[in-house]
């Protein structure tokens, strides 16, 4: 299913559609190109929708959710059952994420991708397995849980493709970004120094035995083929390689997905190692303040839309970027032209040379 | 009236609000910190407005409008009769900063600061004069014009203090990035060629005009004392002179203000040759493509909350940035805390140490 999706995704760029846009743009009443980014993105949206009109109307950010074997090393300053406890929180609308959301007229999907523990009410059931296992001794997943993980991604965001114009995707899991630091390096030869960061908080003491457990695991599985269900299978998490499989999946369904922060963009990496131009189908939504984020988005090749030093997760940074994207489309498509508005205009480059 | 409302300023600080500004941020299930900027600025508004529990829900951009007699020397591609018809466009709402206010939910006041012809209907007439002089060959203004322009600043804020939780300013004037450069040159000592910028999209011919423009500009009012009402006096222009009233009393009212781009931000420099501690009580809304704004918010110490390439006026980076301070205030007053949700949390740095 995966090579399937692959091989189906249609080329984000058409000659016609961009022209349209471009030519209504600078008929509307301001000077040519003063939108900067907001413009760039209307463009990019219109390519991903194949549309010179595109939609914004309904938006849903999905927070995948997974357990990590791996906080069994004390990699984080929260206990592990803190995964399961924000996913409560969630579920009954007190997170950050529930917040923004109700805010800005978001939907919410909650999505059980590997939790540990009992099954959880008004969460989406897409659960592999009850956490990963600690990838410092074994393997965090089998290669078929890493399969099946991209798979339900890629189910998930055909049926969003029916219900909405735009989503995001977050994460919440306990030990994630371990998970996150590890891909990095085996997607991109970062150090361990150089992907380790403090996570939800961690103290000196706690961001060097991070690192030490990094350094290990790596030289661990270091024999591992650098393939993507290769390296999800060593080093995790449920929610990550489904991330990445909702990725493809909405690209191949030309449905655009605002990425959050750091956990979410080593999706996007993983992702890219099936579909080397994913990068025209996703926008990065926040710049966030773990330390590696950095060298992730300098490796996609991409400048985030928003910069808070943000690093919470759960969708958080993306919710806001919608925000922002919102604001682009509304103004696409609701403000005066020159004609109707009966303002003066200057002649543009293109019609000076006619 | 400027010497009482800048007396009458009160101090942006209060240990007690930001002890329980800082308290609840903790106690809001989240890694500590983690909401990076959006904190801050939760922090910032309740200094402002003296208040644990800030409130942004009646917010207001005003779009404060000018002619400029140094259009006559051809210092914008725009003919300087499209100010007028902009103010049409604003009070029809077809403009860039209707659509955003719109779609924000933030009301709109457009303001005669100086306007030429005849006066509008659905406009705010405070005009000073019917547009400034050009100031290449006089002053743009009298000194008792430009002090009657703060002085108008200084009213339409305090009467906005009692309507408005939060509001932003924004303006319109073809011509006036040649009055913001000027006074920015006098008042940073910034040379012409470092401050002059494209503005509303001047060609390399005009750029290279617009410097020629500004240097004789510089020189011919060279004597001019560095005193903001004779640097008003001299370079204009009516909307800048009453955005630097506004803000002031603004600040005197605890109404906190969300500047836009580089005029606006020129303002700022203007109220604070007044007032020093001014960068206390406003927020830089969003970083502008215009060349020098760089320059402007290095001066100013500020870093702005977007940065989107936007170089349109009217208000429009600091309306979205408004939506991103509404943000931080409804996850601030809406989240659910650790206590509340059962989520297991970690002793404070604060806790650890008693």
């Amino acid at each position: 299913m995966i090579e399937q999706t692959v091989a189906g995704i249609p080329r984000a760029f058409d000659a016609k559609t961009a022209h349209a846009v471009a030519e209504r743009w600078d008929s509307l009443t301001k000077p040519r190109g003063s939108l900067g980014v907001l413009e760039a993105c209307v463009m990019k949206l219109a390519a991903i929708q194949g549309s010179a009109m595109p939609r914004v109307k309904r938006q849903c950010v999905y927070v995948f959710c997974g357990d990590h074997g791996i906080t069994e090393e004390g990699v984080s300053p929260y206990p592990s059952v803190v995964t399961r406890e924000m996913v409560k929180n969630f579920v009954l609308g007190g997170a950050a994420i529930n917040v923004l959301c109700r805010q800005l007229g978001i939907q919410t999907r909650i999505v059980d991708s590997g939790l540990a523990g009992p099954r959880l009410e008004g969460v989406i059931d897409r659960r592999v397995a009850d956490g990963t296992r600690n990838f410092l001794h074994e393997p965090a997943m089998s290669m078929e849980q890493a399969r099946l993980a991209i798979e339900r991604g890629i189910e998930l965001a055909s049926e969003a493709s029916g219900e909405f114009d735009l989503v995001a995707v977050g994460e919440m899991g306990i030990g994630n970004t371990t998970s996150a630091s590890a891909l990095l390096c085996a997607l991109t030869g970062a150090t361990a120094d150089e992907a380790a960061g403090r996570g939800a908080g961690l103290d000196d003491a706690g961001l060097s035995r991070k690192r030490e457990v990094l350094t290990a695991a790596l030289k661990k599985h270091a024999t591992h083929p650098r393939e993507p269900l290769h390296l999800l299978s060593a080093f995790g998490g449920f929610e990550i390689a489904m991330m990445a499989g909702f990725l493809l999946g909405a690209a191949r369904h030309g449905l655009a997905v605002v990425v959050d922060g750091f956990i979410s963009g080593t999706a996007v990496l993983v992702a890219r190692a099936f579909y080397p131009n994913l990068g025209d189908h996703v926008f990065f939504g926040h710049r966030s303040a773990e330390k590696a984020h950095e060298l992730l988005l300098t490796e996609a090749g991409a400048v985030p839309l928003l910069d808070l030093g943000l690093r919470l997760g759960e969708g958080t940074g993306a919710a806001m970027a919608m925000g922002i994207l919102t604001s682009a489309v509304t103004l696409y498509r609701e403000m005066a032209t020159f004609a109707e508005a009966a303002v003066s205009d200057i002649p543009s480059e293109r019609e000076r040379e006619r």
